[in-house]
């Protein structure tokens, strides 16, 4: 019986079998106790990374900074903290760390005192040339606090020829490659990016702008503005959806009100696909389509698409929920939870002896035999990555009773590993590059496995099916076409950015 | 903006206007790894108590004992914790306490040295005459640790004139009154007790007695046992279901095997029906009935009691889902999630100020409007008790752009307090003590509200309707019929049992 | 190299191969801020223990506790935990523990509520038949919730027939053998008890009184009173002292003033003469003789009979300094600094690996070599227990360049084991008891090794010598003389008090 | 009431009436157990900075990085942080903090991946043109993580157009003005340099050179190299003095030995006196000189010019121990501990209230009355900064019986503040700065004062005098006359480096 440290203590996410987002970003400009907006905002957008927290606000005169490992809730809770961060302007971000060294100089918001003032940013993705930059830097003299794609960011800013921020800023993304969404807060304006091809998300939204006023009301006439990954983090603050920001687009907040610049001319979208299937929260709406339709839309293509006779359609939770609405509706099939969520799952838990795992211990998941014996039961769940939980679900569901078990999965098969700020194995871990479905099947002891199809997600998704040449998506963890550039992955030399190993 | 420490940082029962269960036991006998087993017993159980929880094991020669506060995976995470716990026999308790005083001297199980042996007891439910006893015998010049009803017990238990430990708990029993299950460990055997109405539940299953052997696979041939409060705590391990522990039973375990003693003769059972409206877990079977299908058999009963047309059916989620899957079944009318939870909530949470009140902010629910827009929706929910949360979740809906909200409730009306073991607001502060359902619903915003009836209730368990003379239940928090007497709440002394305020 | 976990992180005392005070009390009636006070009392006794410490205060209706592990300063220097301890009147308590179970329920003062009200109480020293009457109690159905003495005490008081607390204490004390001095704290008085033969100390100040007032001015008219350990504790306070309690007194206080209660009859004083050699602080008086003064004129007895030629007097700090002193100026020698010591010790160090050990490395004390280099030296220490420090102490010296090295010690060898509340070594461990003075010197590469005689200890304290019938000490250590029996260690029963082992 | 938090819980220095050092450096080139070796050796320099400390480790591939706040025995007393830096080669530091922002990121050595491989340096003193130089290199396009002075050498190293570490090391070295020694670690060589005028002090050592070996014995056949602020840092590692750095010297230690540079040409050295006269530990030797026979030879100098007539020289303890030796020598008069020294103050204790203020509450000072009482007293102290705890000293005494109370000071007025390192208030709070030394004398309410003179401390140190053209100690906190330029005192320009306020 040996113990295993969860990186995060998600109740949702650790453990389980599935890609886990890289971040969450949230910002706000001229909004009364801005720290405490921002917290709630952040933790709408939970989700989206556990592992640390931060929040920097400004005052007009001096930067904030609180950061901390865990959820929000258990960082920004204390009033104290807030207290301790005024201002009427903030950013904040949500962490999941893909590689091992969380130490507390790595978690976001950065900052830097510049010659012209304060500058925090966060980011949500990923620089695909970030190793190659930073040798560049080290090497011209730049010295490195952490080993995030932000500082690489920031020191751009920092030796810019260019003498504005906003210049600065530009002639910084003009450098970098990649697939992200950024926030950033100068002692002047706050600051949205969005990648070229608009990977990951981004969107605005306006906050107290009425009369009516709410907790928003804000200390100008013309209320606030908010930034942040998702619409969910809106509503719980009450701020009113505006738009997605942009691919390529930069948006520059302050009291005159919101500039847009393009920087990069006109880019095609790619917007990530996988967000409709599970990263994305499901009451947000992204790029015009609730992200809970399109999910219920893709249980409906798959069962046209693969269907099977059989007395029930159960979701594997939280996850497949609405992919299995949208299936057992299409299909006809009475929906029924045959597996029930625990939530209480703490920062640690028991790995088992070979002797308790004998005991087919499922700490997260467990059968309601009541629904699945003597069924012929769909499990729906809305990806399979290396396997390890499909096979003791659908172990678990036939020791319940079920006759049969077949499995349905609401996207289709992961063959290639995201650069794009996604947390995903090797590819040679991802069971879909190794086997067959039907090989599939066979591990994880289903009667039956299939997965929607690249055209029925799209159809879900509103298009005929995938255009070859100008797909609307980025794809690439199902097709392998990867549209933002990797020089990183080329670069042969050595990946170590830093020689110290730091115990704490 | 100030701050509120949450009892036990749980997602799904912390600031709910719920009842709350106040407590679940485990205990194993002849099983390798007891501690490891009585941890994911209690991590089954953990919906029943989060506050606190301990284990106390015995190695045949010693007891060890480890408690905490907090979840069972953050105490009994930890390989060395378990380690420190050996032997084939253990005791294990979750804690929600009703009280302030949650210091670890009353975290249970509580131990004691006799003059025979060791003694460790843990107790689901309450002592109606704990307070009366509790003066008896300090009178009489006892010492207490704790202000817990399992002293009062284990006391009578330490003066009994009785030689054995089994004599000596028969003793003891006699004089308590309450609402109770216990399980208890000496030198000799493991013990459970239900008390003679068999309020609250307790259950008796096999671990490890088939050759396949598996973790349970026991020292002795003959296998080990389990009890535990609820069958979902032998799933988790592989133990097999054997009875309910009969009301006014006492099983005595030990290697030559189970013993029932019934020293109170034949009394009439009066389960908790609270039991399958809300405190169990969906997966678990109370008295051979499943409790998911209890709670779709209420929700249809409601349906058929109080349907109105409507476009969507729609659960407060996590416990409102069972019932109105069954209610939307019955009704013909869509099941929908139009109520997004979100599980990520830390053990503590920004008060808001009434500034952010404004905002409307739900840290634990979201509307999800592609569902509820423009609809006539029924929201179905397990219970109201002080309204709050009621409120609340009808002007969220009412604001995502529903037409219609009525609310329709899976049990009656709480008209009264529990004193059997149930964490349940003074009368005064129950919404249906002082209001009819009319002014309930206007008070909750909802255009219709509608409860269970009692009678609908026990239809939906099996009975023709409630029989007044020979209830099946205890509905005391109903019908203010409460079976088990109440001598603490008769007795006018000062209510205070110690003279100490401890500071930690 | 491994991790050695200091008991209580005490720069004076802890890894010194010395005997250890075993508590240290104080107690305050009718003193604003009576636990700020006792605060302040308890840090002047923190050299008799710093383990633990515990303060209970009363405060007309309620008492108030707080217990902490370390230092007086670590666990009352917060302003809130002060706050938190209403009430003019309280009792604390220094421990340092002899054994391993340092739980928090062992912490002193232990508390108990009584049907006539609450009752604290904290002692000083040991009872020799704790075990005996333990046994008894639990056999007579009394739980235990420590394994400390203190508690048998509580519980012969709650059992005792007698009506008034003072009655039920004398009843307790008539039941108890041993060497002990306790504070205690009862609704209506505080009580003050030394044992029949005083071995312990105890001493009665008064605060306040005058008109002049002070920070002790009190509520009532009168001011207050004080107990403590040793005077140097009514010194921080501005308390003046009042007499030492008496061998065998109870001292009830309560506002009509000081009331005299001598249950035993007239007994022999034999007060502990180790007080004067090591244990108490040098600037407290005891019995009348200041303990400073005592230590000087020791060290003069020594040189009277041990000098040998030398250049210079160097004590081993801080302890042997007063009677290296009082050797140097009898024997007309340079007295200087040749040991430093270094009083930077946290709470955990490096436990050396034989690698590190052959560096010689001396944690605590570092030889001052121009003091040293070229001298024959007299090196002065209190005591030799198991011998270990010493030897270090002169190849220390030997290697800064002295010529010679002689130690003197300014006790008789200790031979013998203490059982009246000191922790000292089983008799096989004290390097006195096994070798002769001959031997030891060897054993600890000193050229020569004296120890003052008896007799010369006794004359130093102003007798002719040791009257073997009737000594004025208890000088047991050195002659193996107990005056108080030892029920216990002639009890040939199991001393394991209890089954149960905690982790936490 | 209120709370106090001590900047360190040392029992030593905090809340003295003292100036304080500034730090403690050390390092280690080829021993084994480097981290091992250099916690030791930090820990003999606790006395120069209690309240933070690091390490850093190179085991020829990686360096190794530990810091925390608090003493070194806190930190590096766990083995399984001295295992987690591994390698023969190490640097440390102890931190006094004169500034609030003691964080974590401002504990040193501080690291650096430069482009060549890493780069770690701590050391002790000031840059006196730290502030000019940050706002350059800010305006330059550098990222500042910390605000100290090590950083500003770090970035000159990082941005310098020499290639080797040592080049780049020079040139970064002519660039900053100050008082400082430092010690680095780069993949190729330990390095030590000590200012121009050598203020600061700075020894080499040598360790396991010979064949009788020790933990030293290193790796390498001609053994290992120490660099360290004093020699007792030598002493507790069983290392050998070899011999001061030069001031201006560079010292380059590798395997091939030792190599010098002198960048700076020749300058007359000015070492700081005050390490004579209070911030040494008395052991160690400095420029030839013992500590200890420095403090004696200036009491006696102060005795000479000073002495009146009284019964009894006592010291305030601990510093002012070997002036008052040798006062006591020089004027015949005995020596005496009339004030004990409690140590055992823990990180926080109790501001007291007016009300307890009035008990004249002393910590960690009490009168030994034995000793004062009825006694003409000359009390001995090393300085008198502020003059507050001065006053309280001399009233204790008075109020334990003293006749008269005469209070003789080994350093002349200090008038003046340091701005090379040392912790001094602004000059405006120095009483000596304000006040005639008759002034004083009433102030602190004693009935003589006197210090030593300006030639006498000279004397005492073996010249004939202070030569006014060529002193040889920097004495400008007694003179006013700063040998090393002051450029940012000069600098008007606002002193704040950096926007940000962190809360952690």
């Amino acid at each position: 019986m040996s113990l295993t440290t969860l990186p995060h203590g998600d109740p949702a996410v650790v453990g389980d079998d599935k890609f886990h987002e890289e971040c969450g970003v949230f910002g706000v400009w001229n909004v009364s106790d801005a720290a405490a907006v921002t917290a709630l905002g952040l933790h709408a957008l939970q989700h989206r990374g556990q592992e640390a927290t931060g929040i920097v606000t400004f005052d007009g005169a001096r930067f904030h900074s609180h950061k901390g490992m865990g959820l929000v809730g258990d960082n920004f809770g204390d009033a104290r903290v807030i207290a301790s961060l005024p201002g009427p302007r903030a950013i904040g971000h949500n962490r999941y760390a893909t590689t091992g060294d969380t130490v507390l100089r790595n978690v976001q918001p950065l900052y830097a005192d510049f010659e012209f003032g304060g500058f925090a940013v966060a980011h949500n993705g990923n620089l695909t040339n970030a190793h190659v930059l930073h040798r560049a830097l080290v090497r011209r003299g730049c010295l490195f606090q952490s080993t995030t794609d932000s500082e690489v960011f920031i020191h751009l800013i920092a030796i810019s020829l260019y003498s504005t921020v906003v210049d600065r800023l530009i002639d910084a993304l003009k450098q970098v490659v990649g697939a992200y969404s950024l926030v950033a807060l100068s002692n002047e304006a706050l600051m949205g990016v969005r990648d070229p091809l608009g990977v990951r998300p981004l969107i605005l939204g306006r906050i107290g702008a009425d009369a009516s006023g709410g907790a928003g009301a804000a200390n100008g006439a013309n209320g606030g503005w908010v930034l942040a990954s998702e619409t969910c983090a809106l509503d719980i603050v009450g701020a009113e959806f505006v738009r997605d920001v942009e691919p390529g687009e930069i948006v520059v907040i302050n009291d005159k009100g919101v500039h847009s610049i393009k920087p990069f001319g006109r880019t095609p979208e790619r917007f990530c696909v996988f967000e409709y299937i599970y990263f994305a929260r499901p009451d947000s709406v992204m790029e015009g389509m609730p992200v809970y339709e399109a999910r219920k839309r893709i249980g409906a293509e798959l069962a046209r698409e693969s269907h099977v006779p059989a007395d029930v359609i159960v979701p594997v939770p939280d996850s497949g929920v609405p992919a299995a609405m949208g299936y057992a509706e299409e299909a006809g099939v009475p929906f029924d939870l045959g597996i029930i969520r625990n939530h209480y799952v703490g920062r640690t838990f028991i790995e088992p002896t070979d002797h308790i795992r004998n005991l087919g211990v499922k700490l997260k998941h467990s059968a309601n035999r009541a629904v699945l014996e003597g069924k012929r039961v769909v499990l729906v769940d809305d990806s399979i990555v290396r396997g390890t939980t499909s096979r003791k679900i659908v172990e678990m569901v036939r020791a319940a009773g079920a006759k049969e078990v077949h499995m349905r999965i609401s996207s289709p098969p992961t063959t290639h590993s995201c650069f794009y700020g996604i947390d995903t194995p090797e590819r040679g871990k991802l069971l879909a590059a190794r086997h067959s479905v039907e090989e599939m099947a066979q591990l994880i002891n289903a009667d039956s496995l299939a997965f929607v199809s690249i055209d029925g997600l799209y159809r879900a998704l509103g298009s005929k099916g995938r255009d070859a040449k100008a797909p609307r998506f980025c794809d690439a963890c199902f097709t392998g076409d990867y549209p933002v550039p990797l020089p990183d992955q080329a670069d042969n030399n050595d990946r170590q950015l830093s020689l110290l190993t730091e115990s704490r």
